[in-house]
């Protein structure tokens, strides 16, 4: 029934989507202390912050003051995020920013006009310019990422063999410079992915790119987000975007919902590895008590799940110390 | 891939299930307008209300009147709860209570213990008595109920055999009396279900009561009721209880959170049935509305998600439109 891998790996978003999406700019220590606890919970990638106009995202102003101050813990990554030259300059110019090469494709037209003022296709030959960069500045490349993969509220469903495409194109610029492309990630952006989709979208793209390791961006903006992780786990996905607690959100929701729900919980994710018998690397419990630190620090209740109900360890615990 | 039925039953729990675990009592009139609005959307199935002590649950203590003031709805049941002969005299003497005979069996005798004070085995020997005054009154077997089937907060994992044993003993009992059992429910109680457990325990229990209809009674404590419902999907499960909005919650989560996940959302559920293309005879966009009106009602946030981000069918319509 099933190809599920052994091991799961979980890039963590939570620092970054939560405190971009808040109005409030929470104190820098704070902020601080959960990435700190993040690294303690053998989480390998936390992306941190955004190197971005200040002007426009105040919350994210202070983005090399908040690399510096962070307690680097060895092995782990640190990310950044940058969409154009000048946060790619900001990034390589903050000791402790793990500056992995990134590709950013659009699978909605009306999409990357909206969201980067551009068509989709005028992206894609964009990235030819951020390769010839990375590769001046000596970067290696990671990955790839199609967003509005699944579907787009501006441009409705989305042909997979569109999405398939530009996973060939990344792939095929790349080779064009004598680079491989490690990883593609599929982005679920606005939530409208399902389960059977995700089957046919990872299934089509491993056909088409057999060497390249995929990843899943997934939202749980619908309440799909851990069906849609089953069936990727059953296609041998064993790469997840995720975000603790749930933190973040989905700015594209219907009715102005500023609380609708974002990425998937890395939490519940692992919760559900973990009940599979998938590793992850990560200690569940000391991961649930940065969902509870983090939703102390936003001030209100997050979509996280087990962080409320608790896992199911010390239930297991105390029943073998009775037995 | 999957056997997955073409069309699901869902029975909505959310009226009782919401108000009954609220500290306010809600206004009548506003209770009967959430269930005539569920009535419209499609659902054929409402519990509605408990006939259960009305000091010890003072929210269900005008159910009787509650009944009486619903303009019901041809072809839709409204359901009631009974624990014991004096609430299931109530339900009988209540006009337009749908009376389905119900069999209670626990697969954990601390949570017996605890939730009803008498052993599993003794609530067990119970049915057999339930059997005879169901009889006697005309009223027909409908389902069977197992609690804690997925395991216990008070006793830890529960074996599979064990909810076997329980299901073959339902049947059993029915058949001793020359009655058929229709119906078998699953409940994942306190949400320590995983897809792969969902999938060996329907596949277990069919195998034992290959005529039996099973249903599941989910709940998303715990962050995996989509993944678990979807992997009973494809075991060509066609049955489940859910709550309009995610209305409820735990009684029995960790950290006394009132605020912990309970049923299963069934706007939620209904989206992802939709999206697979199977069938719920459901009109989701009323029923997301209803989820809206429980919300108001309620007055905070509820888990809902699709309630929060809305459907994809306007987004759909716009896009057929414009093209």
């Amino acid at each position: 029934m099933t190809d599920r891998p052994k091991r799961v790996e979980f890039r963590e978003e939570g620092p970054r989507e939560g405190f971009q999406i808040e109005k409030t700019i929470f104190p820098l220590a704070d902020r601080v202390a959960l990435v700190e606890a993040l690294a303690e919970t053998g989480l390998r990638h936390i992306q941190v912050a955004s190197f971005v106009s200040p002007k426009h995202v105040p919350q994210m102003a202070d983005s090399e003051a908040f690399f510096a101050a962070i307690r680097k813990r060895p092995g782990v990554h640190y990310a950044g995020l940058w969409l154009n030259e000048q946060g790619f300059a900001r990034a390589r110019a903050t000791p402790g920013v793990d500056l992995a090469g990134k590709l950013s494709l659009y699978a909605s037209d009306a999409f990357a006009r909206r969201n980067n003022g551009c068509s989709a296709e005028e992206m894609a030959q964009r990235q030819r310019s951020w390769l010839a960069l990375y590769q001046e500045a000596g970067v290696a490349m990671d990955y790839a990422i199609i967003m509005a993969a699944f579907g787009c509220n501006y441009e409705g469903d989305i042909p997979a063999e569109r999405v398939v495409a530009l996973a060939r194109y990344a792939a095929s610029i790349c080779a064009e410079r004598g680079m491989a492309l490690p990883k593609l990630f599929l982005a679920d952006t606005m939530g409208w992915g399902n389960p059977e989709q995700t089957r046919r979208l990872v299934g089509m793209v491993r056909d088409a790119l057999p060497n390249v390791r995929i990843g899943l961006h997934l939202h749980d903006t619908r309440g799909l987000g851990a069906a849609n992780l089953l069936a990727a786990l059953e296609m041998g996905v064993d790469l997840f975007d995720s975000s603790v607690a749930g933190l973040g959100g989905c700015p594209f929701a219907a009715h102005g919902d500023a609380g609708a729900a974002g990425n998937i919980c890395t939490e519940d994710m692992v919760f559900l590895c973990q009940e599979l018998g998938i590793e992850t690397g990560i200690d569940l419990e000391a991961l649930v008590e940065c969902a509870r630190m983090a939703e102390r620090l936003i001030g209100r209740r997050l979509n996280g799940r087990v962080m409320h109900a608790g896992t199911l360890a010390g239930y297991r615990a105390r029943k073998a110390a009775a037995a």
